[in-house]
């Protein structure tokens, strides 16, 4: 009888990105969705039994990568309307498509396309933030990757909640409905933004994120305009105002902090708030530039994020690290500064504590899941391969060609195995045709 | 007796990419390397007959891309040193490694390499740089890519120029050797930059150049030291020192071109210079931004260059466009600075103009030469497929899947047919173990 149910042989193994150590002719076995061993091939015998075995021969194996802020659904926006100002591109070309586009169908589809990006590109785990939530997690648990599905609120007639006296109650339902539903899915909740939630909404939502164990995101400072703004309302930065309102805690997760001031990075590392940084969205959007160094040195816990693909436009995790390494040397004119295993830690094991997932992905360890990527380094752009560094300036998503998520195959040599990726292509395009008709 | 060597059909076609204009099911015909047709479907018989027919059904044609600055030899340099100061980069890494390593079995094979790695990319033209160039220039020929290949000169002991009194005779020498020799590929000259030339080498080359009608290369104003430097020394800024030397005219090329000053754009208009810009070496050196917009609203024609692996580290033009116009947004916080179509254009178009090759390449039109390539746009990281801006912000090099230069099929669903690309991943592998142990 097998041993185990999957074992990858002859691997150069990364185990844990942030180190950059390379472990040559490694192998790993899986049973029961969880990493069962590591070692190197001499320890194995010269026949070892499983249900199935991936020869990773002259390939390079670590674990998936961590997507900690994204809108799945947006795929359908995608370069729908680029270089705009925000203010032109949200009020009449995202919110008025969102508005007359987004139902349970459209989500589940957009977001079941956007599970196969992220698979494709090597990302493992995504944290999705959208409305019509529940049609996200379906989609996000066909295609088999690890999943925080947050419900958005706002409060303005959202979709599927056209009434924002409900948005709370929807995200009760949402979170009863789903929690304990599936291994994989782990329900949360997406306040929008200090400046279209009411301090009593943010308050009745973290209530509820407390009450049910749940991680509470929320777009924070993205914009010099929202800074402004909440001084003027309320005389807080963003962040104080959170702190003031009693919302930062170790299931807060703060996305885009690109605004910060004095006191506000001590204010993130002493309630043990999180950070999600998404740097591609950012400079597209000409939003401005985190304190990066400034908050991983403070002690803040940084995950990396895509945002959605109406503002990136991929889910391409290896480009985002790139882009965010390159981004903050130059406005820093600091050659030295985000060196690239501090990247691919955020992409890993950092991305995992973000989410509160450190114990169960981030790492190659034996009792962690077994999510991990196999990424053929022989060809062109990446020879030679002097080091894992290596990925990070001249990696891309398409350079994976096998995931395994929670002990599962789900995509082999390039091709999705976990559902009918044609499908989902073909009903996307039908909602894309109706974007551009009615558009 | 078949009328065409080549024909593509059933093709969306993106005929001059800076317009974003495409044509549904177009077709397009090659005889004797030149394009002599351009069509739709409804245009050709039935049972359409050629040597070579590729059918394009659901897939993307547009012209090569141009890549205007480069060191192909450096792919052997790729990742080796990352993250260091500039200066520490270049004394204590690149150029030990360079003084040890560099030599026509060196050069040849590692511009194979970066041959293969741009081809596979999408870039059908390339203006290389770099010492041993007689090497290189062999390379990229039996690549087949359109070339511009320029001899390095410095005043300092160099790879195959061990005495520096010499560097203008070995120019001359490579020039002579390659004019008229092979139509894909111009000899040119690369002076490396105003602080490792006196002005009278800097004189000595452009005179060399004019006399053979030819390019001339050299890094200019890269960064804030060398224009500091420059002012102190010779009371110029960079460009105003070339221009005082007499060295500016439409054939001179400054790569570039960071920290300009007050005059120094009506100096590059006035006198017909071109620039090049390599934003993502500048963004991981930490050395600035160049004043793109600037420069084009100036009226100053500005190519793209993706600089040297050692500094990049890959040569994937699609990236480079993606973060030239992120870059720039962010810079200037203005979402609608650089819109895509600008550096498709400066990608295709102007860029064969900046290397005086806008009558041959650039745009796909009757009477130019055959440079084209084939993306499969219904990948999903490219859906939906909105408008072609998506091959900026999501596009990259791995979506090519077929490339044609001059007419000749150089790579068929992603396999490299013009040489062994196997020989040279295997002898560049041997190089950098060489790289490694004697490091």
């Amino acid at each position: 009888m097998p041993t185990h149910d999957l074992l990858i042989t002859h691997a150069t193994l990364l185990a844990n990105p942030a180190d950059g150590l390379l472990c040559e002719n490694g192998y790993l076995a899986v049973a029961g969705g969880a990493i069962v061993e590591i070692g190197t091939m001499n320890d194995l015998p010269l026949h070892p039994e499983a249900k199935q075995i991936i020869d990773a021969s002259g390939k390079l194996v670590l674990p998936g990568l961590i997507n900690c802020h994204s809108h799945g659904a947006m795929t359908l926006f995608r370069g729908l309307a680029d270089d705009l100002e925000l203010m032109t591109w949200l009020n009449e070309h995202i919110f008025p498509a969102e508005g007359r586009l987004v139902d349970d169908n459209m989500v589940y589809w957009c977001s079941k396309l956007a599970a196969a990006e992220m698979i494709m590109g090597g990302t493992t785990t995504v944290a999705d933030a959208y409305f019509h939530e529940d049609a996200a997690a379906r989609g996000y648990c066909e295609a088999g990757m690890r999943t925080i599905a947050a419900q958005g609120i706002i409060d303005f007639p959202a979709p599927g909640v056209p009434d924002p006296a409900h948005n709370i109650t929807v995200a009760a339902e949402f979170i009863t409905s789903w929690q304990g539903k599936n291994p994989l899915l782990t329900p949360a909740l997406f306040c929008h933004s200090p400046y279209t939630c009411s301090p009593e909404t943010l308050q009745r939502a973290k209530k509820l994120a407390r009450e049910t164990g749940s991680l509470f995101f929320i777009h924070l400072a993205e914009t010099q305009y929202e800074t402004t703004r909440l001084k003027e309302q309320h005389g807080h930065t963003p962040v104080s105002l959170l702190h003031d309102l009693g919302l930062l805690d170790e299931k807060t997760i703060c996305v885009h902090c690109v605004w910060l001031e004095e006191g506000d990075i001590t204010l993130l590392r002493k309630t043990g708030a999180k950070v999600v940084t998404c740097p591609e969205s950012n400079m597209k959007l000409g939003s401005g530039i985190a304190p990066l160094a400034e908050l991983l040195e403070g002690g803040v816990m940084v995950g990396l994020g895509t945002d959605g693909c109406a503002s990136n436009n991929d889910l391409d995790l290896f480009q985002e690290m790139g882009s965010c390494a390159r981004l903050h040397k130059d406005a820093a004119q600091k050659p030295t500064r985000l060196p690239s295993l501090t990247l691919l830690g955020m992409a890993t094991e950092m991305g995992a504590e973000v989410l509160g997932l450190a114990g169960q992905t981030g790492r190659l360890a034996v009792g962690l899941r077994a999510d991990c990527i196999i990424i053929d380094h022989k060809q062109p752009h990446l020879t030679p391969f002097h080091t894992p560094e290596t990925l990070i300036y001249a990696g891309r998503g398409s350079d994976v060609s096998t995931v395994i998520i929670d002990g599962r195959v789900v995509m082999q040599d390039k091709r999705i195995l976990s559902f009918d990726l044609n499908e989902t292509l073909d009903e996307v395009r039908k909602l894309a045709k109706r974007v551009r008709e009615e558009g």
